[in-house]
Order: C-alpha cells, then structure tokens, then sequence
C-alpha cells in the first residue's frame, strides 16, 4: 500500500467516525427524549475525542511526506492537497487551547440562554470577554501558521481563501448602494396591498405540502429524510442528508420557505462525488459555497414569481384552500417578497440581511484584530443599526447584539458566509441566465437543466477546485456584488 | 488513578462507543432510507473494530492484574470480576477466526433469504456448513479457554452459568408433560366459540393504543421512544431505549402484544442502576433474564383475564367499536390465549412454544458437539416436530428447519434463552404471588407494586449477581420448570 493509499484508507476512517456522528447529532436535534441527553453529549464528546486522536496522530506528518514524494495522479495530486490542508487545520491548535475554548464557549453560551431573555448585557459580557480572549489566542496561533492576518486567519476555517481585504472591498460596494436601495425598495412596497395569510394551517397539510415541494426541488429520498426539529438544520451524511424544519400553525411560509432552503443544501449533500466520498476533496467547498446553494434555492429560485405560481396551487390544495385571497399565485408572491428592516438577522428579508452580516463582519473584525474591546459592542451595534437599517438598539441587547448564538461559543469569521453565499448564488443565477431562459423553465415545470447546471458546476466539484476556481470555471469571473445588486434591482425595484 | 479507576474508566469509553452504535442501529432499522445502507454499514463496521480494539488492548491484562492486587470495597470487587469477564471474553478468539465467522455469516444469510422462499435446502446447508465448521472451531476454542464443553461454551455467552446438563434436565421435564398438556388444552379450546377481529384497524388508532398501554406500563417516555420498523426489537441505551413495532391494519393484538413484549425489555432497561451505568456489572444479566422481563409483561401479565379486562375497553375506544363482538373483555382474552401447533416458531403461542426451542436446542447441541452433521438437520427436524406437535415438515425447509436466521450468522446457543425466560418468568410470578394478589392489583388498576418487585429483584441488580443468585434471592430456589407448568394448567386447563 502506498503513502498515499494509506492516507486515502485513514481519511476514509475519520469520516466513517463523523458519520456516526452526524447521525447521532440528528437525532439529539429531532428524535431524542430529553432525558437521554447526558449520556448522549458523553458520547458525542468521546467520539469528539477518538475522531481528534485520529487526526493528529503523530506519524501522520512522515505519510503526507512520503506522500507527496509519490508519483501521482493529478486528481491524486488535488486530493492529497486537500487531505494536508485539512490534516494542518486540526493540528494547529494545542489540546489545552481547544478545550479550554470547548469549557469557556459551553459556559458562555449555556448562561447567555437565559441572560439574553433578561436583556442581562452586564454579566454575559463578561463571560464573552473570557470567549474572545480565547479566540484572539487562536487567532494569533492559527495567524502564525498560515501567515495570514489574525482575522483572516479564522475566516479560513468556514471560507478558505476568502480575506479581510476582498471582503472589505466587496461589502463597501454592498454599503454603498444598500442603504438607499432599502429605502427605494420600502417606497415602492408602501404603495402594495399585500394580505397576511391567517391559519391555523394544520402541521400534517404543511408536512404534505413540505415533501411535495421537496420532490418538486429533486431532493432524493433514497438518501434523506425531512423532520422536525426547534432548530431546523441540514445533517446527516452524503448518502442520508437529514434535513429538519419546525412547523408554526399560525403561518405556513416560514416552515415551506426554510424547507426549501434546506433542500438546497441537502442537494449539495446529495450531488457530491460518490467517488470521492470519505476523503476532505469530496466534501462540500465552504460556509459560503453551501450557503449560496441553499439561497440559490430559497431566494433565486423559490421566492420568483413564476415559482410561487408553482407552489400557491399546491399551498391551496394542501390546506383546502380555493378561494382564499390570501393564497392567490399573486398575494403569495408579493408576501414572500416583503421587505422591512429589523431588529433580527434570521428573521431578515433577502434585502435587508446583509446589512446585519456587515454590521457583525466589522464589529467581529475589529475585536479580533484588537482594535476594540467587547465593552464597545453595544455603542458600534447601535450606531451601526442606525447606519445601515434606520434603527436603535439602546439598551436594548436582547434583540440587539446578545441575539446570535455565533459568538457566545467562539465561532468568530462565520457570519461573512451567509452574505458571501447570497453573492455566490447570485453570480450563479446571473451565468446560468446566459445559457438559459429560466423563467420559462419554471413555468413548464423543467427545473432539471438548473439542477444540471448546478451539479455540473458547483457540486461535482466539491473541494476540487478552490472557491475562485469555482466561481471563475462557472460564471468567468471572481465574485462580483454587482450581481447580487442586479438581483435586488430586478425582483424589488422593476 | 488506581488501576480499578483506569478500568472503569476504559468500560465506560468503550460503552459510550456502544452507545453511538446501538443509536445509528436503531436508525439503521427504523429511520434510514434505504440507499443510506451501504455507507452506514461501513461506518459501524469501523466502529466494530475501533470498539473491539478498545476490548483487546494489550495493556489490559496488566491492568487486570494490577487492580486485583489493590484494595477494594466489596461492589468493587464484584465489578472488577465482571469486567475481567467480559474482556476474557473479548479475548478468546483470534481476530482471523472472527473475520472468517463474518465473512461466511454475511454469506449464508444474505443467500438464505432467497433459499428460504425456493425451499433451497440444497444450497443453504453448503453455506450452513462452513457456518457450523467454524462454529464448532470457535466452541473449541472456548471449551479450551474456559474448561466447558464446546456447547456449553457457546451456551455461555448468552446466558453466562447455564449448561448442557442443566438444560438437559429441565427440558427431559418439560417434554415429559408438554405433548399431554398440549393435547388436553386443544381439547379444551375446541369447545370453545372465538371471534377473529375484523380489520380495518388504522394504523394511527393502534399507535395510539400502544402509546397508552405503554403508559400503563411505566414506560419512561423521557427516557425511550416507539417507532416503527420490519423487525420489532427493543435498541438503543438505558437512559434512551429504543422499542419498535410492526403494524397491521387487519390485526391490532399482533403489534399490540408485540409492544407489550419490547416494554417488558425497556423497562428492564430503564431500570437498571443508574449508578453502575457504562460498566459491565451495570447491563442486563443475561438473554434469559432479558426474556424473562418481556415474556412476564407480555404472558404473566398482559394475557391473563384481568389485564385483558383493562386493554379491551382501551382497544373498544381507540378504534370506535363499542359494540363489536369480537372486542369484548371476554372474546379478547379467548383470542389472546388460542393455543394451536404450527410450524412457526415466531407465530407460536405461549403452550407451544417451548417444542420448537427443544427441537432447536437438542439439534444444536448435537451439531456443536459433533454428534451430528448439517446433512442430518432435516430428518431430525421432522422427527422432532412429529413427536412434539404431530406436524410433519418433510420436504418443506421453508416452515421448517430453514425458517429461523439465528443459525444463518452461528448464533448457536442463543434458542434456550426463549424458553428459560418463560420458565424465568413463570418463577417470578409464583413468588411475586406468595407477596401480593396480582389478580386484585391488576382490577384495581395498580400494578405499581408488580413493577416494583421486578425493580427491586431483577432490574436493580444487573449483574451484580449470578443467574442462580437472582433466581435464588427473588424466589428462593434455583431455576424448577414446574412453576411454568402450573402456570399453563391454571391459564388453559382451568
């Protein structure tokens, strides 16, 4: 067996040992009683563990030599590339650090549970401020070993490649026409008549119409399931995606719209290599990548017009439902298209939700580089809002900066992604419109060539290639905001 | 640390693998989409040998030795000697013989299930024969390492104490009254007029039933759940028990008596001594024991007249019939006590029963022994079941020796645990009535005293004691099949 067979064979290991817990992990979400809690995190934390050992053992540093001395395959030659660059990520950091980090983010993010209920700014800070100075530490080690910047440095764990510099430049482009497209965009809407749909919309209809939609989108159910969770994910492996929503009786769009963009993960999930299944290069690219699949779904595709006159006949049918105004193909197209600035970042319409990815990309920036404390939080949050959205969040931390779950465990250079993925899918849509007429391919119910152009471009190619690869092989251009920009322009201002 | 410390810290990691597995297991049966099988199978392939690495570690025996020598409490020692147990146990077979065992146990079943539906006697016993040769190599092998014979070296991992002599003596009991028993219940019952209840039963409705029989059963459904799946079993981890069941719009007592049966097993489960968890003196003590719990949930109580009395108004109500004839206290228990030979072990009533486990022992035992060769199975088959039940199965392998799939995979020894946690079951009872009226708890509707007694003589004591010590303890006397037969007159002679 070579060095590299050797590698292949214990890439292959780790990711049966992630498999088991991907699946435990969803079932903790949406099938475990709550009793059986303890024992399960023990042995979730035990896997953690052997799954840790395994990517560390010290005579892997002798294979990726002997490896990489081995006459290989250019496909080979890529997948051992990857393998290091995963290997290097979780050798980085020494044991103490990360646990240290796994004690201060469970503390921090156990307690916030409650103190963001009591608005209690004062003591979570505090706790936050033991949370940053961890990741400041990581930061600093992980900046060291990559000779990138402390920031960036953390960015590349969810987005490789990806830097302060190009993101900095792309979100002043964002900035510098969003705040006046929001209120272009408020303007005109002010002038709709737009009905509310009133339920109660029965769970079992919602759960017909969620797996009609879902087949409808392709999602293969030889190799995935859909389930109810309080916090709806994507999980499950390659070969079983397990996807979750949670159903509200009183408003059926929420549960539909977030099944549908789950379904554009699990298609991601689903359409990876078989061949390369097991190893680092099979997996999904990045945060950014996946998300912009699952907003390619949800925004590009399901929120159009011509999509929503697919899915009002079946919401109507579903919920026995004919002659309701509220569910005509129209009123259901200018509702899921409603535009308002809020307080609240996941409960933000496709307009307004990137100015809280920026607000929290500069703030989180900053405090990593050292250029502020965590004291400054709440001023920059508030002035921000002001900036960007045209509201206040003095003294009011629960729906302002103690709203996200993100920092309280650490996970700093994450929200970039949900922002870059509306970018991503965007360019897609833009390049896809040049080979095709989409809005025809909707209405004749032929959603495959999409599907196709996705697979052939973003899917198949897993970590093949890089993001910029990606984005370049598939649109002829490194990203560019201007389609996103273009996007909102067409569906919110024409 | 002291060595005892290491030890249990080493059972409680290898149980928290167990855990992952029994959970992806679990799933693996009533969860996952088909297509997820073959990545699933290599995941818990993976954590089969992870987990059998962990049991055979090297430095093992050191610790053994060295926590022998140390300074222990009594509980202490009696742990230690279960763990010494099953890591002996862990240890006997070489990793080649194991592997060999998989491989041709794979191959017989996964050819049986075609065979059995040809009648494919010819090529199932080729298969069947490399099976028992390696069987008998591994009996061998544990006969040297323990000094029992080979059967009863098998015997003993599924019911740790019991023998061929043993055995050989309560079932030469059991066949000298069975045949006549039979025979006079038959007579009996033919007397009697039964009503077969007419489905449809909707699926919903008996699932609603379950959940409430359950209910009454103590089921701790924060700690366990019910789901579906082809073969009903009872899975997961003590603080989270997994039962399942099969449903049958044209028969709710099948899957009704079923879940009765797996509550037996999770309560056992449920029940275990919180404080011993993750360590082998903590598990449930054997398979008989095991059985025992389900068949004296599913026969000692849930069969009799009185516990039918309270299932039937809940069955009369779940499914809308008020006035059905066949739903009447009276038919139900009739219906649920019928006693008629067949050829199918899993379709056997309580009477009956006990042949086709005797039938299967002695051939068993003969063929581990080397007294007899798989070339011999079907002739004593249908001499056996002629002398036990009066049906032939000349020629029909399919109803007869090719119907079970323990021996498919070597499970040889398994088949007494069926008919000792009846005979279990039976004892218990006896001595449970010596403390309480069962019959006028049941009427009153408190079975919490019944449950209790199980608590405190069975499931609190895993295996902190032997068989014969829990047998003897609970009932004062080592295991007597004549509690099981007075059991069987009260119930269908008088």
């Amino acid at each position: 067996m070579t060095y590299y067979e050797k590698l292949v064979k214990h890439s292959k290991k780790i990711n049966r040992l992630s498999h088991l817990g991907a699946i435990c992990g969803w079932d903790q979400a949406a099938m475990m009683p709550e009793g059986g809690n303890d024992a399960r995190s023990e042995a979730m934390a035990e896997l953690a563990v052997m799954s840790h050992e395994l990517s560390t053992a010290s005579h892997l540093a002798d294979w990726f030599n002997q490896a990489e001395a081995e006459s290989l395959t250019a496909e080979e030659t890529i997948s051992l590339k990857e393998m290091k660059r995963v290997w290097q990520m979780s050798n980085i950091l020494p044991a103490e650090l990360v646990e240290e980090q796994s004690l201060a983010g469970s503390k921090c993010e156990h307690a916030w549970r409650t103190q963001r209920q009591t608005n209690n700014w004062h003591d979570f800070s505090k706790n936050l401020e033991t949370v940053v100075e961890l990741a400041r530490k990581e930061a600093a080690i992980r900046a060291e070993a990559t000779g990138l910047s402390r920031y960036d440095a953390l960015l590349d764990i969810y987005e490789p490649g990806m830097t302060t510099a190009e993101l900095d430049s792309l979100f002043a482009d964002v900035k510098s026409w969003l705040p006046s497209l929001i209120q272009q965009v408020r303007e005109k809407q002010n002038t709709e008549a737009v009905l509310t749909p009133k339920g109660p919309f029965f769970i079992d209809d919602q759960k017909s119409l969620s797996l009609e939609v879902m087949s409808k989108l392709g999602f293969d159910f030889d190799h995935g399931r859909l389930d109810v969770s309080t916090h709806p994910f994507c999980g499950g492996v390659p070969s079983d995606v397990r996807i979750t929503t949670r159903y509200d009786e009183d408003d059926f769009t929420s549960a539909l719209m977030g099944v549908i963009h789950e379904t554009g993960h699990a298609r991601y999930e689903q359409g990876l290599p078989q061949q390369l299944a097991g190893l680092p290069v099979g997996q999904a690219r990045s945060m950014g990548i996946h998300e912009s699949q699952s907003l390619f779904f949800e925004m590009q595709l399901s929120r159009s017009p011509e999509f929503i006159a697919l899915l009002a006949p079946s919401a109507r049918e579903a919920f026995e439902r004919e002659n309701d105004k509220a569910l005509t193909n129209e009123n259901l197209a200018l509702f899921n298209t409603r535009v308002k600035p809020g307080y609240i970042r996941v409960d933000a319409d496709e307009v307004t939700y990137p100015a809280h990815v920026i607000l929290r990309y500069e703030i989180e920036r900053d405090l990593i580089e050292g250029n502020i404390e965590v004291v400054d939080i709440p001023r920059l949050w508030d002035k921000k809002m002001n900036e960007y959205l045209g509201l206040s969040t003095k003294g009011n931390y629960t729906d302002g900066c103690m709203q996200d779950i993100h920092w309280t465990d650490g996970s700093f250079g994450y929200f970039p992604s949900y922002t870059l993925g509306a970018m991503y899918a965007a360019q897609f849509m833009s390049a896809m419109r040049t080979e095709m007429n989409i809005e025809n391919l909707i209405r004749e119910r032929n959603l495959t060539p999409i599907f196709n152009w996705l697979d052939r471009h973003v899917w198949k190619k897993a970590s093949t290639l890089s993001t910029d690869q990606i984005l370049i092989n598939a649109t002829g251009e490194r990203l560019n905001a201007q389609y996103f920009r273009t996007h909102l322009i067409d569906r919110y201002l024409k």
